[in-house]
C-alpha cells in the first residue's frame, strides 16, 4: 500500500501545481470570485479523480506527468469541486462544513458561491478545450448531464425523507458520484490512444469502483465521527437521504463494497502488471472501512 | 425592418423547432429536471443571440437553417437561459417574474432551480461538442468565464447600492452581456470559416451592439412599465445596480446608445449587401426607445 500512497502524493503534487498554474490568481479582478474559486479547489482534496486520469493514462501507456493528463486531471477536478459547492449551497444539502473547512458560501456568500461554481465549471471547459479533444469533452459533458451526475443529484435530493428502494438508490449512486470517475477513469484512457475493447473494459471498472466509493462514504457517514470525517457525521441519516445502508442495512453493504471490489480487479486484470496502481486504488477505496 | 421580423420569426422557429428536437422530454426521468430546463428555454425569449448566429453564419456564406449553425444557436440560447436562471435566483437579483412568468426557483425550486441552470450550461458544451468544433467551445467558454460573463455577474452583484464610475458599469455590461453577444457573432462567422480579418471586425460589431443592447435595456427599465417589460420596471434603480443611467443620466445614455449604433455599422460595412440582417439588427436594438 506504501507505493500507492507515494503515487497519490505525487499526483496531489502534480494536480495542484497544474491548477495553481491553470487558475486566474486571487489578484487578478475580480478578485473575490478567484478567491472563492481556489478556496475550494485547494481545501484539501485527495485528488481521486487526477489520479484515477493519471493512473489509467500510464496504464494503457501514457507518461507520468504528460501535460495533457495533468490538465485533464486539474479539469475534472475543477468539475468535481462546481458540484461539491453547488452541492453544499443552503436549497440543496445545506452544509456548513467540508474537510473540516467551512463551505465555500458560509467562506464567502452565497451568491458568489452559486458563481463561483457556474465559474469552475466552465473554466474546466475551456480548460479542456485546450487539449483539442472533441471525444473527451462530449464524454465528461455527457457524464456530468441530466442523465449522470446532476441526476443524480436531482434523484437524491428528491429522495430525501422519501422510503426509496435499491433502484432508486443505485440509480443516484451510479450518477451522482461513479458518473464522473467513470469519466475520469476513460479521460485517461482516451488520451492514451486506448481501443474500444480497453475503454470498455476500463469504463466498467470506473462504474464500479464509483459505486464503492459511494458505499463506502455511505458507511462512514453511519459509523466515523464529525472529527474524522470533517463533515457532519450521521448527516444523512438525519437529512433522511437515500443510502446503502438505509435500504441493504450496514452488513450487506459492507458484502455489496466486497462484490464492487471483486468486480473492479476483475475489469482490469487484463492489464497483467500495469493494473498495479488502479488495484490498489481501488482496494484503497474499499479498506477505509473494516 | 419588416424584412427583419420576418427573419427574425424565421430564426426564432428553427431555434425553438431545435431546442425542442435536442432537449431531454419531461418525460424522460427525472423529469422534474427537464421540465424545469424547457420551462425556463420556452419561456418567451426573442432569441436575439441565435439570431446573430445565424445572420452572422449567412452573411459569411452559410447557408440558411444549416444544422451547425441552428445547433450553435440553440447551445447560446441554453447558457444564455443558465444564466438567466441563477441570475434570478432568491441570493443573486432575487427576481420572481421574468417575461411575465414566475422565474424558475418561483415556478419549481431554489434547488431545482440550481441545477437545471447547471445542467443547461453542461448540455449547451455536450451540444457544441457535436460540432467537433474546439474553437468554437474555447471562443465560448473564455466569453463565460471569470474573464467574460461571470465576471460581469460578480462586479454586478458587488457594486450594488454603491456609488460606482463609468469604467465599472462599461465593465459590468462589456462582460454580463456583451460578452456572450461577441461570442454569438463569432460563433457564426467560424462556422462559415470567416478570415480573421472578417472574425475582428464581427467581434468589434458584437461588442458594440451587446453594449447596445445593456444600455437600451438599463433605460428601459427607467422609462418603461411593468406590464411592457414582462419584469419589475425601475428594479435597477430600487437595487442600487450600476447602470448607464444612473452613471451618465437618461440623455447622456441616449447619446451612447447612438454612438454604439453608428460603430456597429462601422464595424460591418465592409460586408456591403450582406450585411442588411445584422445592420437591421442593430437598429432594432437601438429603436426599442425613442
Amino acid at each position: 500500500m506504501s507505493e500507492l500512497k507515494k503515487y497519490l502524493n505525487r499526483v496531489a503534487k502534480l494536480t495542484d501545481a497544474t491548477l495553481d498554474e491553470l487558475l486566474p490568481p486571487e489578484s487578478a479582478s475580480p478578485s473575490s470570485i478567484h478567491s472563492l474559486m481556489r478556496y475550494a479547489t485547494f481545501a484539501g482534496g485527495k485528488r481521486v479523480r487526477p489520479c484515477l486520469v493519471v493512473a489509467t493514462n500510464e496504464a494503457c501507456g501514457g507518461t507520468f506527468g504528460n501535460r495533457e493528463a495533468a490538465y485533464a486531471g486539474a479539469a475534472i477536478e475543477m468539475l468535481h469541486t462546481f458540484s461539491l459547492i453547488h452541492d453544499d449551497l443552503p436549497c440543496m444539502d445545506d452544509d456548513d462544513f467540508r474537510r473540516g473547512k467551512p463551505t465555500a458560501h458560509r467562506a464567502f456568500n452565497e451568491a458568489l458561491a452559486v458563481l463561483g461554481g457556474d465559474a469552475l465549471c466552465i473554466f474546466a471547459f475551456e480548460i479542456l478545450s485546450t487539449l483539442g479533444r472533441i471525444d473527451i469533452i462530449r464524454e465528461i459533458s455527457t457524464a456530468l448531464g441530466t442523465s449522470g451526475m446532476i441526476g443524480g443529484q436531482v434523484v437524491d435530493i428528491e429522495s430525501e425523507g422519501k422510503k426509496v428502494g435499491k433502484r432508486t438508490v443505485t440509480y443516484i449512486h451510479k450518477n451522482k458520484t461513479a458518473a464522473l470517475i467513470r469519466a475520469s477513469v476513460l479521460t485517461g484512457a482516451l488520451l492514451a490512444g486506448a481501443d474500444a475493447s480497453t475503454q470498455k473494459k476500463l469504463a466498467s471498472y470506473g462504474n464500479n469502483i464509483g459505486l464503492l466509493f459511494q458505499v463506502i462514504d455511505d458507511i462512514l457517514d453511519e459509523e466515523s465521527t464529525t472529527e474524522v470525517l470533517g463533515k457532519d457525521a450521521g448527516s444523512d441519516r438525519e437529512k433522511g437521504k437515500a443510502t446503502f445502508p438505509s435500504v441493504y442495512g450496514i452488513k450487506e453493504s459492507k458484502k455489496y463494497a466486497d462484490t464492487l471490489l471483486e468486480k473492479a480487479l476483475k475489469d482490469i486484470a487484463f492489464l497483467g502488471d500495469k493494473a498495479a496502481i488502479l488495484s490498489d486504488l481501488a482496494e484503497f477505496i474499499r479498506v477505509r472501512v473494516s
